[in-house]
């Protein structure tokens, strides 16, 4: 998916996710390469995914939603989104 | 973004998402082409992303929602997602 810079981002909702995402990821006490996995996302994705550096697609986040075991919208209200 | 095929969002969740934007927008008296404008979303993209047929980004359901006076996670919520 497309990189994304902070001009598209101005109220910082990718890094929110990416902050919720590792969050509940290290509640479940996953490594972010076993949620990646999991997940079936490129590790490194994954990665700039956690640091909003990238702009997720639907199906990415309900594929990450699913292997930490809560629903995308669950996700999101943790984000505060 | 990216063309979707089904093999791809087996669980339909595009078409859940797209089906929870087009309920709103319905209640809200907009018209599709009003809310792609007010989302600065391309009117046939638009189209897509209520059909189900683009894997939407996440920083287009941000605008989406925000151009229906709404967070991110009452879409899913309203999606069942």
């Amino acid at each position: 998916m497309a990189r994304i810079s902070a001009n598209h981002d101005k109220e910082g909702t990718l890094l929110r996710l990416g902050e919720a995402v590792r969050a509940r990821r290290k509640t479940l006490d996953l490594s972010q390469e076993a949620l990646a996995d999991a997940a079936g996302i490129d590790r490194s994705h994954m990665g700039k995914i956690e640091r909003g550096e990238r702009n997720v697609t639907f199906l990415n986040i309900v594929r990450i939603a699913t292997a930490m075991q809560c629903s995308p919208s669950d996700l999101l209200i943790e984000a505060g989104l």
